[in-house]
């Protein structure tokens, strides 16, 4: 009648189950009874005569004796390689033990400030995937709630830092740029990393896609170059090229990172301290020394004062000081947005217009880039202060910043036929005379994802007004492109009943 | 290239995947990107043509071809069946809108307190499975943390109750009682049960399994006679007996307790309010007019302080009265278990013990059974204050409870060779002279856990001694019962370094 008698035969099921490991068990099991496992929910799979600890899974039982039969134990493809023996191999199944430090997440629900050694035991539970994602939520949740002391988000970038690998790129400078988000368009990545390379500094820059945004700087440049790029293939790239613009999802430097946040984005928990962890962990286990951070400020933008900016500044200068990352902050406008293309290929049309000194390349985005690259350019100790910007200006005008960008595309695997701008196309119009006083990041954000964005490349907005714009009714304010019907109608109608931009 | 424009087939995959619906689909998709989706994490079902709400679900990849094909939807059990159309139907799929009422779980997580349309907002989306399991533990963590407010309560419970059906005996008094629990042994139901519906009080008593105790009475129940009982042969059942003792799992009375339960439970979230809101939508989901809520006080029982159990008895009485249901509270000693036993054999041979009114039984277990009987027996009208009990005690030695008991269990169906206590024995000793001055009942729960129980349903520990007692250095304060020796071994270390009980 126990559970945990008999052995049953391993078996990979192929199922990638992405962060959390799952056991499939028939429901006829001859070896455990199901029911009593099942309430436990999370099963421990242990090796019949190892010694190491048992992998915790949560349990799905199958009806289909092709998927697992009655004898075998199934793991999902993750579980499967993190157990490490072959198809076959006898394992025993029983209920799961409690992982010790859930308890420590349940003081922290309780107001207590945890430590590094609370932290850690956190850390390595969650990396063993002995969590199940509502364990990891409640720790988010706990985390966020009254957010963390700047102690305990040092504590908890340490730990998420030693559960994985960190990049050596055996060079002292190894510049890094990184923006808080929340601003449509805003595509200074791309033009920075090739100024800053040509300039001959190190910037192996890696980037998200779009989860909740209309485009990431991966999906903006996989309109122009592959961005999926293995670990070694990146790694030579960016020492030949001394940069490079590519998905950070590939060489998994963060993972616990990835975890949390793929928890933690659905809640839209917004905790400055978990921030502040997720972005210092993984630049450092990039290997980045040197970080420019962008904290753009505006009444719908992520942080919404200075006042709010200045003590994250000093959260992320504090963390990055204590763990070797020198970290400069710009805030910078973040009242409306930055280019004029929402959405990757109008996006990547912008980046490639100020690369090329093109006369109507929009003028916001490429003063924001000279701007920010010339403070990275200042990190090399040959410049002088105050010299950066002028240099990054050079370097523009001078078509070596388009050149590097070229060169850049062409190592990481240009695109040949990139794609264009929607074909469906509306222009959504002012509803009445006046000035043009606000713009809603999150409402235009969501009409370029209704438009389509980023699945659909050149599904977005194209802006034609900018703050202070005086606008005549039926003026049009942007211009909607989308690749199917459905997404174009969908968006049409939202945009018509709120467009985003405010007219005073 | 958008995410959603050509349909796939759909396809049912015998995984039961519990409370969380599971779309799988091939790595190769050819009518999606199934990386984008990825990111997205939950993606959107629908049916071609057909006008009903999309179906949110969890994206599994499958890289096997024998589960789904590339150019098919695979389903778990209980999302295919959720969804109510025949394999084959055309589906689009698409990245899952964000639910609407996750904003409010953000404003609750910011201290916002609920009303009603909030709460119904959210117990709909989990009821139509819109929450992942993640979701559901950070409305659960924002509701526990600085726990609810008695209207919230109130409205929670309201809203859990709208989303099931509820059970109508067509009867004015409906007797139930229930125990907030964390008592160790306490095994007063099964002995409450006969003597009510001896007197012909209607008391369908369902109960839970263990999940983290080591025996629920339904465990306990089962080692005398079946206990999963379909719905319409439970109701036959009571009618006929006027009781029952039953698993309460197969009638899916309150779903989403049960679903809100699976997530609170591994986090030990602890809110009273989230305690209240379950107990309460679960007795009037069963058609419960009268309940006896016996909330066990003392130093390691749940509540640990009178002030804490008023203050509790108020919720209770608070919403139940709103919602019709009338609940009597006993606060009773929960300073150390009630019964020897500890463990589902165990504990079964106490209350046959006290029904037989056999001398060896733990007069404890029947005191207390007798008072809390007596109680629910003056919900009769025609029975006199105060002489609930006496008439308690009337069925009890009379032998009519023991009848009524044999008769439930025979309609339940009598296990006929039930269990005995586990073979392994071993005596815990006390480790010096003295008193016994208190019980850790955390730490007699995980012994028996330990042990097997209730997984193997002889496992447990039999109590020796009592509050008060004298014991010399060397006396047995328990004896340890497992079924195989490496749970035995496990307990017994376990035991030897920390028996659980003090002596001063």
């Amino acid at each position: 009648m126990s559970a945990n008698v008999s052995a049953l035969r391993l078996r990979a099921v192929r199922i990638d189950t992405d962060s959390e490991n799952v056991a499939y068990l028939a429901r006829g099991c001859t070896a455990c009874r199901v029911d009593v496992l099942r309430a436990a929910q999370k099963v421990s799979v242990s090796v019949v005569g190892a010694s190491v600890e048992p992998m915790l899974a949560v349990l799905n039982v199958v009806d289909d004796p092709s998927i697992v039969g009655p004898d075998e134990l199934g793991l999902s493809e993750q579980a499967f390689a993190m157990l490490g023996v072959p198809t076959g191999t006898p394992v025993t199944i029983g209920p799961a033990p409690r992982p010790a430090s859930l308890d420590i997440v349940r003081r922290k629900l309780q107001g207590e400030p945890l430590d590094l050694g609370a932290m850690r035991a956190i850390a390595r539970d969650i990396a063993a995937r002995r969590y199940a994602r509502s364990e990891i939520a409640a720790f988010l949740v706990a985390c966020g709630r009254e957010d963390l002391e700047r102690d305990e988000v040092l504590a908890l970038t340490r730990a998420m830092l030693e559960t994985g690998e960190r990049l050596d790129w055996r060079e002292p400078l190894v510049a890094d740029k990184h923006c808080i988000g929340g601003i449509p368009g805003n595509r200074t990545s791309m033009i920075i990393v090739p100024i800053v390379a040509a300039h001959g500094m190190l910037i192996p820059k890696t980037s998200s896609r779009a989860i909740t945004s209309p485009a990431g700087t991966a999906d903006t440049m996989q309109v122009l170059a592959e961005v999926e790029l293995a670990p070694a293939r990146l790694h030579e790239i960016v020492l030949r090229e001394r940069g490079c613009i590519a998905w950070g999802g590939t060489a998994r430097l963060a993972p616990l990172d990835d975890l949390l946040i793929s928890v933690e984005r659905p809640l839209a928990l917004d905790s400055p301290g978990l921030m502040v962890a997720s972005i210092l962990s993984k630049k450092l286990a990039a290997g980045s020394t040197r970080l420019l951070l962008d904290i753009p400020v505006g009444p719908s933008a992520k942080v919404r004062s200075l006042a709010d900016a200045q003590r994250l500044r000093k959260t992320f200068e504090h963390v990055g000081r204590a763990l070797g990352l020198h970290v400069e902050v710009a805030v910078t406008d973040g009242t409306q947005p930055i280019g004029r293309g929402i959405g990757p290929v109008l996006e990547a049309r912008d980046v490639m217009a100020v690369l090329e000194n093109r006369p109507d390349a929009p003028q916001d985005l490429r003063a924001k880039s000279l701007r920010l690259a010339g403070r990275i350019l200042e990190f090399d100790p040959d410049v002088r202060g105050g010299d950066g910007e002028g240099l990054a200006r050079d370097i523009l005008e001078s078509g070596r910043a388009a050149a590097k960008m070229a060169s850049i595309i062409d190592a990481q695997g240009r695109r040949l036929e990139p794609p264009g701008p929607g074909r469906l196309v509306a222009e959504i119009v002012a509803p009445r005379a006046g000035r043009i006083v606000g713009f809603d990041h999150l409402r235009l954000a969501r009409a370029a994802r209704q438009a389509g964005a980023p699945a659909s490349p050149g599904a977005g907005l194209d802006l034609l007004v900018r703050l202070g714009d005086p606008v005549r009714a039926g003026q049009p304010l942007y211009r909607l492109h989308a690749e199917t019907s459905g997404e174009f109608d969908h968006a049409r109608s939202g945009c018509d009943a709120d467009a985003g931009i405010a007219i005073g």
